[in-house]
């Protein structure tokens, strides 16, 4: 498919690059134009016949960016949304969580995951980084909704192995661009010691990053430490796992020492702030990675501790958070958090051509309704979209060169009913047996 | 005009009902009927006939509720969202805010308390709780837009006079359904001890509650407690400022003697936590307030400070800051919050009309859509609309028995784009001067 869009407010998310007008044009799965109106001015005459547009579509000034990279979810979690809140964490996951999940079969794995699919196109996010049982089920569901998705095994002591890992990263690697995979396992407190240095062992063999949670709560830090003498961070460094880099979801609690660990193996971190707040994890340090340079991105986390899976919640927090925690309203401004939220994940994934809007990259593009109240006056883009921006402000997503979800209505092959319905007939199964 | 709603769940509010299916009836302005689908089957036969309705709206099972209270807005200062973020907050105020409110006309206060207007109705706030310069303006912008707002003086040693607020008092407090008016004044630290005593003798002279700003920060009370040897609440209660209640907004930093003053005079707290991080001031000890039985609502501030006018945003903030706040994943649970977000705001407001869905109330109802994917599934209603909720699941805002916003459109007399631009026209001739 050939899509032309024209009419547009751009905001590429190259370096330095402000807002301007223009036009996109994209050739099947990837972007073969970005043109300021002064640039088509001057394009060849005979350069625009040459092009049959299977679409063309007038933005009326509305905002084209890169789709937001959701960069840690658990997206079959849809599940459990509203199951089990306000319920301490230790009898959130027994009685509530891990029960749950026991009965999951591969068809619900399969529609609960395109569930969240749904909502991640409402939210404008074209990429995911996904830990869950069953990736090759993830997969598919994103596979056949036309969703990017970054899998990253959440190996433990109780799921998967290293050998299956091994064979899933070699899978899923193939040429198929929407679907990749890293290296990872759930986090240091589920995996025994032998596990974690095969892990180390494959990162090494494949010169692989790694990625796991790390430092989420006060309470696993302080086990590791009677464990091993050392935190996650510096544990998990010592025994050869970042050689290759990688990085961990959470790290609310980080000691200086963790951070060295992250600055010289050049880890990202990802950082989930309502999932951190509304499990009253904490609130973690990012004015202090920024200053060290540590790469950060953002993450919904599952729909379990969430609720919702909505990148501008996380944005307004991450920034708002920062602010509160350094007792300073200059604090993370909303240029460094819509990075984050963009390229900084693209980054961390791995996806290093969906990260801007440039030729040559992958058609991961939203457009944001600059015709909403909250969006009104414009004096500044990026602060309108991070600190009052809205997913009611999404008006199209496309991943891949294909509008999946326009004006409200979803092409994804099968309609969002079919999907609830189906989930809603898994869900009856599972809370009878 | 006669509107019926049909196939709706309904969630009242009223304390101890559950979200039921059923009809919502309205006449003019007013509520006239409540129904089960069980009531329904045995009303008397000849009762719909003699009912001619001028439109019948089929809910489709999407939800009714109250619609969010606001207790806390300068609905006007939408001219500066984007404005002035990420800075020092004396910086905020003297280099951006005050400056560029100088310039404010008649006409500019309306068309940005339009715009905010219509941000609040996708957000599905039905009445706001509004202190700024010039409330004749705004009650005339709310009004023509069909808006519920309850005016509050914003008196300080600057802007306005005791006497103009008692003028403005008995204005307002006329027959008009739409407008109401409560005693108040900015902050202490605004307001001279003479200006102080004399809004205490209005609150004498007609047995009226009086609402300011207290303890928003750390500096406020520290400098209070030089000037006067008190707290803010403590001193303005020794003036007898509060004998027939009232309530503070923000409230982040308070003593347990200050918590005993609001639990003796019946206080509100409305608590505003996206602008208490947005400002670096602090997060509010809700989780203390719920204990001692203090009534919390919830607003949003001003678009200066937040900067977008969502009760969603708000909601899930109440709840998750107090989960971090008290290492509490169960403390503050969605029930709790949206009682603050409805039933709560309306007591704090004087809206004893406005706060649940019964038969005699106005008709201030929203129709929230069960079928987006951020409300699927549906274990919890309350859960859904407090953890996952979002604006964009506002289908339908109506105010005062008058549908103002429906399916994305407008229906306030104007358009929107019509009030982008008049708000544009003055912010050029502001920034230009």
């Amino acid at each position: 498919m050939n899509i032309r869009f024209y009419n547009a407010r751009i905001l590429t998310m190259e370096k330095n690059r402000d807002v301007f007008e223009g036009e996109i044009w994209i050739k099947n799965e990837k972007i073969v134009g970005v043109f300021t109106c002064r640039e088509l001015a001057e394009l060849s005459e005979d350069m625009f016949p040459r092009i049959v547009w299977d679409a063309e579509i007038d933005c009326k000034y509305n905002l084209l960016m890169p789709g937001f990279k959701n960069a840690h979810t658990h997206s079959a979690m849809t599940f459990l949304r509203s199951y089990a809140d306000d319920l301490p964490l230790s009898r959130w996951l027994n009685e509530k969580i891990f029960p749950m999940e026991a009965k999951l079969e591969r068809d619900s794995i399969y529609d609960f995951t395109q569930l969240a699919v749904l909502e991640y196109l409402t939210s404008g996010i074209t990429s995911i980084f996904d830990m869950y049982i069953d990736p090759t089920t993830v997969a598919e569901a994103c596979m056949d909704a036309g969703m990017r998705c970054v899998l990253v095994s959440g190996l433990n002591n109780f799921t998967s192995s290293a050998e299956l890992m091994e064979e899933e990263y070699l899978k899923f690697n193939q040429k198929n661009s929407l679907i990749s995979y890293q290296l990872g396992f759930h986090a240091e407190y589920t995996c025994s010691k032998d596990l974690l240095c095969k892990v180390a062992e494959l990162a090494h063999k494949y010169r692989a990053p790694v990625y796991a949670h790390m430092c989420e709560t006060e309470k696993e830090v302080e086990e590791c430490k009677i464990r091993y003498g050392m935190t996650p961070a510096m544990f998990l460094d010592s025994l050869g796992m970042f050689t290759y880099g990688g990085g961990g979801y959470h790290c609310v609690y980080m000691s200086p020492e963790d951070m060295d660990v992250f600055s010289m193996r050049r880890l990202h971190v990802i950082t989930n702030p309502a999932s951190n707040l509304k499990l009253a994890s904490g609130i973690a340090p990012v004015a202090e990675f920024v200053k060290r340079k540590i790469p950060v991105s953002i993450g919904t986390d599952g729909p379990a501790s969430n609720n919702c899976l909505d990148m501008f919640r996380e944005m307004f927090l991450v920034s708002g958070l920062s602010k509160v925690r350094e007792h300073d309203a200059a604090s993370m401004d909303a240029d460094k958090v819509l990075r984050m939220a963009t390229v900084c994940g693209a980054k961390a994934m791995g996806l290093n051509k969906a990260d801007v809007l440039a030729k040559g990259k992958f058609a991961d593009i939203i457009m944001l309704d600059m015709q909403s109240p909250n969006m009104q006056p414009i004096h500044n883009i990026t602060k309108n979209i991070v600190y009052s921006g809205s997913k009611s402000n999404i008006l199209m997503t496309m991943i891949n060169g294909r509008i999946l979800y326009h004006n409200g209505n979803f092409h994804i092959g099968k309609s969002p009913e079919a999907i609830y319905e189906r989930c809603k007939n898994h869900l009856k199964r599972m809370l009878s047996e």
